[in-house]
């Protein structure tokens, strides 16, 4: 495995903001109450002021604030690798390269947009940080994030995975936050959901219900999103901003750069970076991997949809299988939700990126030859990108393409040894794909609000 | 926090062999059945020809393979922190660094051995590498390290370690290596100890006994070692030689070197290539931090003892607690051993090392307290050494001294996630020190053979 690194004094001193870039201006967000556009008042009542600009912002570049870029020093740059081993072992012409995103304290690239987002909540004087988390890899990150600039998190966490995952729990807890699981009986919504369905397994648009109706009646929270906005994406730039410099510095361009997307905070980060050169007319594909039990952009629809399951947030457009749709309790928490980021929704929809949807097994049949044969143990999310990297591999060998793949390895999977002790075993079935759900009735799939 | 690389190319191309500079030869290793130093050919059908020929080799520096260096290049050079928070929290005029092992694909120090060994027993056509794992770390290192060199090993895992941590076996399964717990009914010992207390909890001393009995039975099996032996030291210089080195770069000569030790891996190849500096009448504190529980360069005594629970293996002169004490069932599994590696034992004995012992509580509070300041979560080993080196910046505060304190962080705490949250739930207790229990008469202290 060869392995490629930048000096220190490269971290990247600006965001990307791909806004300017894109062919056209992302739908704006909608107030639920009013369908109107949502105004600046409301948004700075949910977020810290600073995220709110960057949401809107028509500049190219954004400072990253000397704080934040200091404490991205603790893990960053990070290393891009080429997989020979993976390209041996599948007899492929093409070149693996994959951006490694796992040596982060946190565990993923989570914590790229923690750092910030903590940041400026400390710099603004609010008292605390609420917010969603799936499988534990963002209320990991703000909880760590929070505790290294001073100021308190509240993380509503999916209660499939408050349940199963008590590692991810403890982490928090270990960084002095406070844990609480979706829905509970902390928040008028989440009891609602307990009184129809006791055993609720929540989901991603449950927590991030609770943590909205929480930030409503307390002045010092903010929300804060481990996805979605357009500001976490910017924030995520980091990573595609170094993977490009890397590829220069070898004289490499990506034919394909591929990334796995429950909402698109590491896809939007990781490929922004290089929109302007597909726009540009270069041959690029960038590819989402989805799980197919969730499969947003594969399967969803584009229009007008709630970003959480009350119905309380904001409307945004972008794909979506509808606010009331509950993915089954797959291993890959993280992605287990049911609408895309608004600017990644955007892009697919002006074709900029394409989208697969794996099984469940063969991710994890993906995630364990590639620790065999390169000592590294992805998260079952990055797991779908290694899927998706491997297809396209084998696919270039039949045409006999001597493409460049790289994929974003956006976490490490050593905190989902459970779901691995279960495929290695035997254990482990496919969920059901979202079709078949839909075909059969689901009533999970209620057709749902929109306009 | 501050952090200090080095560039790729100076990962080490020589191991350090503190051998020709101790102040003496080191005792020779026995042979059980005859009491007299054992011979190549005993050692040759135990180890690798490569391992024997290191472990009394009169060379000071010794190459390490191309193929070793290139598998170090995956995660090494490891970092060198400045632990600033830390300082200021402590208030302390001393500079606090460490060096940072905690981002090894297999989560701690223990892959440069592993690597190294795999490497030699694949080149010399072995079929399989058998071991003995006590929290799981070596067993993790050693399982990921034979799956890239293409070997199969087998991992004897202590039965109380096996059984609260399925997260590590997990793992060491997913890389296609196989686990059993130790006393467990696969060898002739383990089935003497099931017999006489079914719930025998086992030790690295009873992993270490039926490891050896299966590599006795089978032709194309050879013995590899976490700790203890020379050789293993010797490939873990790779740590110090780089501390020093970046120690160096910033104009630094340390004061204390602080190391947890269990057997003595992390400490030999942390301190060994500062020692040469000590004996040259340098003013420098080498410090072993160790369990209370299990205080064997603290409490224990300078003699010949056997290094398994069974005595079929070699006899050591080294500080030992007994072949016979069942160390209580502390979280940090890795620290659970009766006796010192010979080299370590040496330097203590010659006043080279010194040591003190802690506390579990003292240490989970030392470890939460450096995650919340610094973002690292660190294994309850390394927070051993992260205590010991509080204490020496609390005691450098009264004394008004500027002293540089290194520490070596061996690896991260994220599979320990659940004695975090006992710790942090208030719900974990002291076990009982030592020599508290060597007072009651604790049948698990009996006097062991020796001579």
């Amino acid at each position: 495995m060869e392995r490629h690194d930048l000096p220190a004094a490269r971290i990247p001193k600006r965001w990307y903001n791909v806004l300017p870039d894109l062919p056209r201006a992302p739908d704006d967000f909608l107030d639920p109450r009013t369908r109107e556009p949502v105004g600046t008042e409301y948004m700075e009542r949910l977020l810290p002021k600073a995220l709110v600009a960057q949401e809107t912002s028509p500049e190219r570049w954004i400072a990253i604030p000397e704080e934040v870029r200091a404490a991205y020093r603790l893990w960053r740059p990070t290393p891009l690798y080429r997989a020979l081993a993976l390209e041996r072992h599948l007899d492929t012409p093409a070149e693996i390269y994959f951006k490694y995103e796992g040596a982060s304290p946190s565990g993923s690239h989570k914590l790229n947009s923690a750092l910030a987002q903590a940041y400026y909540a400390k710099l603004e004087g609010h008292e605390r940080l609420v917010t969603d988390t799936g499988a534990g890899q963002w209320g990991s990150a703000l909880s760590m994030a929070c505790s290294l600039f001073g100021i308190k998190a509240l993380v509503y966490m999916v209660r499939a995975s408050y349940e199963t995952k008590p590692y991810r729990r403890h982490f928090m807890e270990t960084f002095g936050q406070e844990v609480l699981p979706s829905p509970g009986p902390h928040t008028e919504f989440g009891r609602t959901l307990l009184k129809e369905a006791p055993d609720h397994p929540g989901s991603e648009a449950t927590a991030v219900s609770e943590a909205l109706e929480t930030v409503r009646l307390n002045d010092g929270d903010r929300f804060s999103m481990g996805a979605f906005a357009g500001h976490v994406l910017l924030h995520q730039t980091v990573v595609g901003l170094e993977t490009r410099e890397q590829l220069e510095e070898l004289g490499k361009q990506p034919d394909f750069l591929v990334a796995s997307v429950g909402c698109g905070s590491n896809m939007g980060g990781f490929a922004f970076p290089f929109v302007g050169d597909k726009l540009d007319g270069r041959d690029l594909t960038i590819l989402a991997a989805e799980p197919a039990a969730c499969p947003t952009l594969t399967s969803g629809t584009y229009r007008y949809d709630f970003a959480d399951a009350s119905g309380l947030g904001p409307m945004a457009r972008t794909y979506t299988l509808g606010h009331g749709f509950v993915p089954p309790p797959i291993h890959s928490g993280g992605l287990r939700y049911h609408g895309a980021a608004p600017l990644v929704g955007l892009a697919r929809h002006e074709g900029i990126i394409d989208s697969r949807a794996y099984a469940q097994k063969a991710v994890f049949e993906a995630g364990t030859l590639f620790a065999r044969l390169h000592g590294l143990l992805p998260a079952p999310e990055s797991a779908h990108a290694i899927r998706a990297a491997m297809d396209l591999a084998v696919e270039c060998r039949e045409q006999r393409r001597r493409a460049v793949i790289v994929f974003c390895y956006s976490g490490h999977g050593l905190l989902d040894l459970g779901a691995y002790g279960s495929y290695t075993a035997g254990e482990m079935a496919d969920t059901e794909p979202y079709e078949a759900a839909l075909a059969a009735g689901d009533p999970a799939l209620a057709a749902p609000a929109g306009r």
